[in-house]
Parts: C-alpha cells; sequence; structure tokens
C-alpha cells in the first residue's frame, strides 16, 4: 500500500472536522466512543477482512473466516472494556462463490455473535469484482467515563499481556512455507477480560493485539507519552511460535529467535495487552485468562527489548511488513 | 452475483440471534434501530461503495466517488427522518495508486460530512488485493419512536417522491454507451427533509431511492403488507433521463419510454419516496425541496402503473439487473 496506515489515519484525523460535541474519541484507539446517553458512552468499531490480504479460501474454512472477521470487532470492543451490542456486515462476493461457503462463513460468524450476545442488526451486501471482501463494523456500550483508552499508560505501569502470542503467526509461517495445507484458528476476543479490566479500575491502558505486539504497544507508548521496557523472556510465546527459536528460520529472524520475532511482530492473536499501576495487584488468571506481565512504562518515547541481559530497541514492524519480508 | 440480495438478507434474519433487547429494529429498513437512552434511539446503516460496480475511476473525479460514498449512508438516516453524529470508513487501497487521488477522495467525503456535521470517527485500512474499495457506516439518532419505517404505509395513503428522478441512471447509461467521458454528480442526502417528516409526523412510511423507484417502492409494499399504483405521467422524470422517451434507445425500453424506465428502475438518486395519509396536507416544497404525488397505496401485495390510461404490473428490477441488461 502507498499510504502507510498511520499516515493515512494522521490525515484523517487532521482533516476531520470536529464540531460535534457527542463523539468523545476519535480516530487513534480502538474503538470510537460516543456519549449518546446519561450513563453510557458508545463504542464503534470497524474491520476490513479482504480474501488474499486477511484470509485465503484454500488455507482457512468458510467457518474460521466469518469467525475472524467478527473477532476482529469484539476484540476492539474487548480492548475499551466494553459489551458488545450488535453488528453489522458489509459482504461483497464475487460471482459463482457456492452458496454453501456464504452459510458456512454465517454459521462461524453468528456462532461466535451468539455466544457474546451480539446481534447481527444489518449491513450491506454487493458483488464484488474480485475475492470476498467482509466490513464488519460493532457498535458496543460501556459505563461512561470507564473506557480503556491507549493513552492512560504512565512510567512505572506495569505492562501486561493475555493468553500466549504467535500462534497465528506460526501459522501463517507454515501455511506459506507450504508446511501446513490448511488449519483454522478460532481466536476467542477477551470480552470478559476487558469487562473485569474496565470494572475493576484495574488497567491504566488497553489495546487488542492485533497488529503485533510491538506495533500495539507502540500505539500505546504513542498515545500516552511514554517508553516502554520488555522482557524477551518474560513473553508468553505460543509452543507453536517456540519451536521455530532454534530451527532453520532462524535467518530470516531480526532478533535471532524467530519464535520470539512471531510473538513481537506477528499480530493476529486478539490478546489484549494492557498497562496497571505498579501498586495494583494483578492475578495471574482473570476470568479464566493467563495473564503475564511483560515489562515496565519508561520515561521517554522508546521501546526496548531485555534479552539475556542486553537491552536493544524494538522496531514495531506492523504485521503487513512482517509477513511480506519472511 | 449468485445469491439474490433480498435471499441473502432473509438468511441473515432467519439465522440472526434476536437476544439483544436493545436492537428494536434489524435487517429489513434502511437503518437498525437501536434503544441505547430514554429519550433517543441510534440509528446505524452501513454501505459498500466498490470500484466497477458502484464507480468507475475514469468515469468520475475521487471528489465525486468520496462524496457518494458518504451520501449512500447519510440518505439512509435521511429515510428514517434521523440526524447523522458520525462516521465511519474502512478503506481498501491497491498498491499504486497516487496519494493525491487519496486526498481528493477525502474532500470530497469530507466536504460533505462537514456540511451535515458529521464527524468521520473512525475506520479501517487495509491494502487491496484490486480496486478502491470503501464500506461507509454512519451512526444517526432519533428522538424516541419517531423514526419512519418502511412498514407504516396504509391503504388510501398517498405516495410522494422529492426532487427529479433519473438523472444518475441517464448519466450511467451515457458514460456506458461511451456517449459521455467523464461527469460527476453530487446528490445531496435529503437529511433536512427527513427530518422535517419525522418531526412534523406527515409521512407512514419511508425509504430513500437507492436501488430505484421499482424496487424501493416494493420495500414499502412488502413491508407494510400493501400494493400500489403508479401515475406514470406524475414521475418527475429529470430533463436528462426525460429525453430519451423519444430517442434510439426505446428498444431497451420495458415500458417503451426509456426515459420512464431509467426513473422507475435506475436508482442511485438517494431522494426520498414517502407516503403519508390522504388527509394530511402535503407541501409541493419541503425545506427548498420539490416533493410531488405520484400515487396511492391500496389492497394487495402488487404494484402497477397507470399510464395513458392503462394499468400495467411494475416488475421491481433493481439497479443492478437494470444496468445488466441495458
Amino acid at each position: 500500500m502507498p499510504i502507510p496506515e498511520r499516515q493515512l489515519i494522521a490525515r484523517l484525523t487532521a482533516k476531520s472536522n470536529r464540531n460535534s460535541v457527542s463523539v468523545l474519541l476519535g480516530i487513534g484507539d480502538d474503538c470510537a466512543l460516543l456519549r449518546l446517553s446519561r450513563s453510557e458512552d458508545a463504542l464503534v468499531t470497524t474491520d476490513l477482512s479482504l480474501e488474499g490480504v486477511h484470509f485465503r479460501r484454500d488455507w482457512q474454512s468458510p467457518e474460521c473466516i466469518g469467525h475472524r472477521c467478527l473477532t476482529r470487532g469484539l476484540s476492539d470492543i474487548a480492548a475499551m472494556g466494553g459489551s458488545p451490542i450488535a453488528a453489522f456486515l458489509s459482504l461483497a462476493l464475487p460471482d459463482g462463490l457456492p452458496q454453501k461457503w456464504v452459510d458456512r462463513f454465517f454459521t462461524g460468524l453468528l456462532t461466535l455473535a451468539k455466544r457474546h450476545r451480539v446481534e447481527l442488526a444489518g449491513g450491506d451486501t454487493a458483488r464484488s469484482p474480485d475475492g470476498v471482501l467482509a466490513d464488519i463494523t460493532v457498535l458496543g456500550s460501556i459505563r461512561r467515563n470507564r473506557a480503556l483508552r491507549r493513552s492512560g499508560a504512565r512510567v512505572g505501569d506495569q505492562i501486561y499481556v493475555s493468553g500466549e502470542l504467535g500462534e497465528s503467526a506460526a501459522t501463517l509461517h507454515l501455511l506459506t512455507q507450504r508446511k501446513l495445507r490448511r488449519r483454522d484458528l478460532f481466536p476467542e476476543p477477551r470480552i470478559a477480560l476487558g469487562q473485569w479490566l474496565s470494572k475493576r479500575q484495574i488497567a491504566s491502558a488497553a489495546i487488542d493485539i492485533s497488529d503485533g505486539l510491538s506495533t500495539d504497544l507502540s500505539h500505546i507508548c504513542e498515545e500516552s507519552g511514554v517508553g516502554a521496557v520488555i522482557e524477551a523472556e518474560a513473553i508468553p510465546i505460543h509452543s507453536m511460535a517456540r519451536k521455530f527459536g532454534n530451527q532453520t528460520e532462524r535467518r530470516t529472524s531480526s532478533s535471532g529467535d524467530f519464535g520470539l520475532d512471531l510473538a513481537l511482530h506477528g499480530g493476529d492473536d486478539y490478546e489484549l495487552l494492557f498497562t496497571a499501576p505498579g501498586l495494583k495487584r494483578v492475578k495471574r488468571r482473570i476470568v479464566g485468562v493467563k495473564i503475564t506481565r511483560i515489562g515496565e512504562i519508561v520515561p521517554g518515547s522508546k521501546m526496548h527489548l531485555i534479552r539475556s541481559g542486553k537491552k536493544q530497541a524494538i522496531v514495531p514492524l506492523g504485521w503487513e511488513h512482517f509477513r511480506k519480508n519472511q
């Protein structure tokens, strides 16, 4: 893409007219935040899923693609600590796509929707000139002033991550290398965890890991005006990524540990990355989800990785860049 | 597209889980209607704009494409009588698209947004494997229980349309026939008209004409469980469409009057089609917009056209079908 996403978003922000008093938070967080009532704020997020960019029909089942389409939106609601209410799907389908594929896509999407009591309340359909394209909008709500933002991290806050990182990137790597023919992952958006963090007022900042730990952490640092130090040994690397550590892919690694690279830059895991003041006690398991402390917020604006006692800069690669260069 | 839109929407409706109490109206109207506060309801609509399907870069300027992308969403809000609050844009761009094109697209979109005090509050960006694709979500609000729905038309209600019909379809026809090289139309969403109709409680049902008069009227008839009779001579046909009436394209016409066909089936005009009880006085001009009575709601479920004293069935062709068969 000729326009880096960040530049495009900066342009959007600069050009956008900020007259409306009811939009509390626009471009630059996981969701837009709008004041629609006295007690609750509304959250809105939109996420594209494009064939050939975000998924491949020969690599994933239709159910998996439908599930992941909605996961992208629900995960943004989770990152703000909100409750999803309704989803809206814009879907463009190419000529000749089997009806069965569409049915199975909806089965995947609606099974996840039902589990989170989200109603598919509208959308748009069109003929696609090329592949399948889906855009999901999720509307959610959150108690007034309780939304977890990217901008709240302060120096001394500890950095935490839910679950394990790198499974999605490791899978994609194996698919790309033709060492796997097909594999379905159904990442679960961390709705209950986000709600818990918001309700207990534990987290100072939060984001979901959709673009990769390095990129998503950089968003927290930028929005909060802080730096971060991450301990490589503390990162909960998924076993599937970890086993790459000593393998032949090492030559393509930026850190010398390809498993670490997958966890650091791979993205698409939909875990939550959050910060909390040092004095707050953060349990190792919250609402059944593993929580790991991986580092600390520091002064400045840079991100560093401590590995075997050595400090090195973290360059946020972003998943598109990372995947292109594998 | 292998799946007709109506079937897909029916499937969506059937499969959708309707647990949430806050969704008042889901798939099947211009917008979804959600109860988010005591005094106001929220409106949400999403609309796709795809290169090669909804626009062509060689036929329209970037400003026009950006304008029309937002118009599609605002027009849905207008059809419900609401006030737009915020827009969310998912935008996928192909490699090599000039930055200038993107800037001009935003200029078109944001100029319209500013005029209607709509904030562009979020969105998503991606690399497109093929052409430009944009999906706009618009969030609006309306006073509780005041949303204009498709389902309120009753027998004896008069049928009205705003502005003039067929300009967009006539333009597209000339572009297709290579009788025009390029032409920009900037249809204005009828926000003020929709609000006026809702506030004065004049309209019993309303829809915007995006798919064509015949198709959009059929939606009102289906949702309201009524039939309709339209007077051909009363339809306000735009001069650009009208001049086709006696020309060579007659052979491709279903009614024998190609200008009438363009107004009846062409779509993309973003005028409002609404019904009002016979006893309500509807002015010929509302908030500066021409209003024309074109027919009446009748018992049954069929739609008819009266032309030179003769009655014929109206088959809702829908713009995609109509355009394909030109």
